[in-house]
C-alpha cells in the first residue's frame, strides 16, 4: 500500500509539445503487458541525463552516456523494462546498439540520437528481436498526450505509475513540466531513480540544461533511500523540446529561475513517490540532520539512519524503539563526534537531549508520532551549520515477501 | 531456526583455572530470567579488551575503556542483559561505575579492577537498584564450572547460548580455552560482537594479549554481519588467568603459537555462531573476495554484499537472482572497478565470467547452491592480490517480526 500516494489523474498531466510517447507489449519477460516505451522528440531538443555511478551499470546506461558525449541531439528515447540488460557483457552492449539502430530506422534519425533505458532482472540477456518486433506498435501509438500511459509502461515492482506536471508562466511566456518515473527497490539512487524523465516545452541551452540536471537529481532522486541498493540502471533525464513559447537564457532570469524551480519541484514530487510506493513500505519517513560539521557528515548520518534495518522494522512496527537511532548516528563514521551534543525529535517530540533520554520524554509521545503515516526524524550535532534532508520508508514483511518472489 | 548450530554440551566447555561464573536473577527487565553474570578472576590476571567503534557507545563501553587504560589487572566481570545502558547520558556513568563498586565491595577488590557489560534496550535508565540488588545471588553461585549457565545468562534474542572450548597441549604444557558469546541482531561488530569473552588459564604477558585480542577480533568478530548495525556495546574480551600450568613468554614460541590458534579458533567458532543464529537467519554465507586491489577494497566488496538486503531476501528465497550480486559489486566503493574483469562463482558455479553472465551457466545449478543451508559467494576482481572473507546470513520474514517486536 503505497503512503499517501494516487495514480495521477489523467487529465493532470500537461502534454509538452514537441514530444510524443507511444507504448507496447513487446512480451520481454511476460505477456499482455506494456513493456515497451518509445518517445519521439522534436528537432532542436535539449537533453541532459545523469546516471548511476554502480561501476558495474548496464549495457543502456554506457550507451546514453556515449550518445549525449557526442551531443548530436536526442530525438528518441526507448525503455523497455521486464530485462536491466546488466551484467550482459558484450553481448549486452550489442543489444542496446541494435535498439538504438532499430529506432533510427523507424524515426528517420540517427542511432548517436536514440537513448536506451531498461530496467528488470541483471544477469539474463535482453531478447532484443522481441523488443525491436515490438517498437513498430510503439511507433503508431505516438501521442503528446500519452504520459500516463507512459508512466504505466515503465513500471516493474511499482504498484502505481507515477507522474506530475507544472505549468510555469512568467509575463507573456508559458511553459511545461512534466516527467515520470519508476522505481519501488533497489534504490540508494547516488544520481537517479532507476528511471525518471522530465520533460519541458522550453528552449533550455544544453549548459544551461546540464546544470539542472545535476541540481534537480541532487534535491530528488538523490535524497531517496529504500533499501540502500544503488541499481545498475538508474538515469534521470532531462528534456528541452523548445517547441513552447518559453526561451530561457539563462539560470538568474526571471523565466530561468521559474522554471528552473518546476523542474526541482517535478522531479522531487517524483522521488518522494517512488518511495512513497518503496517495496512493502507503510510509512513516509523524512530523516533531517542539522548541525552537521560539513555536507558528507550530514549526509553520512542521514543515510545511516534512513538504511538500518532495525531502524526501519521499528518504524513498520510503529515501536518508539528510539534508541537505535542515535546508535546509527554513533556508527555513521564521524570519528570524533561527541554523543554528549546530540539532541533527537521525533516529529515534535524532543525524546533526546546531550545524548541522553529528555527527562520529560514520555513513550505515549513517542509512540503517538510513530503511530502516523508520515514521520520526520531530526537530529541535531551541533558541530557546525550543515544540514540535509534524506526520504526513506519502512521495512516490513512484504519488503521479503516482494524480493524473496521478485523473479517468479 | 540457527544453521548447524546447537546448545553447547556443558560437559565439552571446560573450566578456566582462576576463573568462577555465578549467575543472578535480577529482574533487569523480565522476571524469572538470569540476567547477571558475574566473574571472579585469580590474581594476577591479565586482560585485554576492544570495544565498539560506534561513537554513541554505551557507559558500561566507556568505564571498561578506563579501567583497562589504568592497568591495574582484573578481577571481576559483571554482566547484565535487559539493559544496554546506553544513550543514557551522565546518570548512565553512575550506573555503570556504582555497579562496578557494589562488586569490588562483595570481592574485596578496587572498582577499578571491574569490568562492567551491558546488553539490551538502548535509550533507558539501566535500573541499577535491582543489579546491586542481584549480585549476592551471582556471587554465592560462583563456580568455575559455569560456562554453560553463563552463556545463556548473557542472551537477548538469542536463541541458543553459545560457547567453545580448546585444550592446548605443547610439550609437558597444557592450558585451556573457553568462551562465550552473545548477539542475534545490530551485529556488523566492527569490533567484537555485542558480547565476547575467551578465556585462559595460561599465564600471557599484558602486551601480548593486547595483540592477541586485536588480532583475534579481525579473524572472527570483525569478520561477521547480520544487519549492518554496529552496537553501542561490543565488547570482545580476553583473558588470562595464570592459573593453569602454561606459561607464553613470546608469540613466536610453540607455545604462543598453539595457544594464539586456539583463541583465534574459539573467537571465530563464537563469531560464526552469531551469524548462525542471526535473527531469523535461514542460512549461513561465507562471501569470499579475491583479487583485491588491497585489503580496504575487499572489504568493501565483501560488507556490500552481506548488508545487501537484495541480496539477503534472494538467499533467504533460495533465488538464485545473480545479478544482485554484481550490482552490490559494482557500488561498493571501487572508482575505477573494471567490471569486464570479474568472475562470480556461488558454490561449485562459475555464474559470470568477465562480468558477463557464463555462456555455461544453468539457472538450474544456481538453484541447486541456493537451497542449501551453508552457501559460499567468492567474487574475484582480477585487480591484485587481496582477499577477504565475511559471514553473514539471509534476511526473512522472521527478521522483520524479531525486530518489529524487540520491546514487547
Amino acid at each position: 500500500m503505497p503512503v499517501n500516494l494516487t495514480a495521477p489523474d489523467p487529465a493532470s498531466l500537461l502534454p509538452v509539445a514537441g514530444l510524443e510517447l507511444g507504448t507496447a507489449q513487446a512480451g520481454i519477460r511476460k505477456a499482455n503487458r506494456r513493456d515497451v516505451l518509445l518517445a519521439r522528440l522534436a528537432p532542436g531538443t535539449t537533453a541532459a541525463g545523469v546516471f548511476t555511478r554502480n561501476r558495474f551499470c548496464a549495457a543502456p546506461v554506457q550507451i546514453c552516456r556515449e550518445h549525449l558525449a557526442l551531443n548530436q541531439g536526442v530525438r528518441a528515447l526507448v525503455v523497455n523494462t521486464g530485462n536491466a540488460n546488466a551484467g550482459t557483457g558484450a553481448q549486452g552492449l550489442s543489444a542496446a546498439r541494435d535498439t538504438c539502430a532499430a529506432v533510427a530506422r523507424l524515426m528517420g534519425c540517427e542511432p548517436s540520437q536514440v537513448l536506451p533505458f531498461s530496467t528488470g532482472v541483471i544477469l539474463e540477456q535482453l531478447p532484443v528481436d522481441r523488443l525491436v518486433a515490438g517498437l513498430p506498435q510503439a511507433l503508431a501509438d505516438l501521442k503528446p498526450a500519452n504520459w500516463a500511459q507512459a508512466a504505466e509502461a515503465i513500471m516493474t515492482t511499482d504498484t502505481l505509475p507515477k507522474a506530475f506536471s507544472r505549468r510555469v508562466q512568467v509575463g507573456g511566456a508559458q511553459a511545461v513540466v512534466t516527467g515520470m518515473s519508476k522505481g519501488a527497490g533497489m534504490i540508494r539512487p547516488n544520481m537517479g531513480t532507476m528511471l525518471g524523465f522530465v520533460a519541458t516545452d522550453a528552449a533550455v541551452p544544453q549548459e544551461l540544461l546540464q546544470q539542472w540536471v545535476r541540481e534537480a537529481a541532487d534535491a530528488s532522486f538523490n535524497r531517496i533511500t529504500i533499501d540502500g541498493d544503488t541499481s545498475t540502471n538508474d538515469s534521470f533525464v532531462l528534456l528541452a523540446t523548445g517547441a513552447g513559447g518559453m526561451r530561457v537564457d539563462s539560470a538568474a532570469s526571471a523565466q530561468g529561475q521559474a522554471l528552473r524551480e518546476a523542474i526541482v519541484e517535478v522531479a522531487r514530487l517524483l522521488a518522494q513517490a517512488i518511495v512513497r510506493d518503496g517495496e512493502g513500505a507503510t510509512k513516509f519517513i523524512t530523516v533531517q540532520i542539522e548541525g552537521a560539521g560539513n555536507a558528507r557528515e550530514a549526509d553520512a548520518v542521514a543515510y545511516a539512519i534512513a538504511h538500518s534495518p532495525l531502524i526501519k522494522t521499528a518504524f513498520f512496527a510503529s515501536d518508539p524503539n528510539l534508541g537505535r537511532i542515535l546508535c546509527a548516528i554513533g556508527y555513521a563514521g564521524i570519528d570524533d563526534l561527541d554523543q554528549t551534543k546530540i539532541d533527537l525529535y521525533l516529529g515534535d517530540v524532543h525524546v533526546a537531549r546531550q545524548g541522553g533520554r529528555h527527562p520529560d520524554y514520555l513513550e505515549e509521545d513517542g509512540q503517538r508520532v510513530m503511530k502516523e503515516a508520515e514521520i520526520t526524524v531530526r537530529a541535531v550535532l551541533n558541530r557546525g551549520s550543515a544540514a540535509t534532508t534524506v526520504w526513506t520508508c519502512d521495512l516490513s514483511h512484504d519488503y521479503v515477501s516482494i524480493n524473496a518472489d521478485y523473479r517468479s
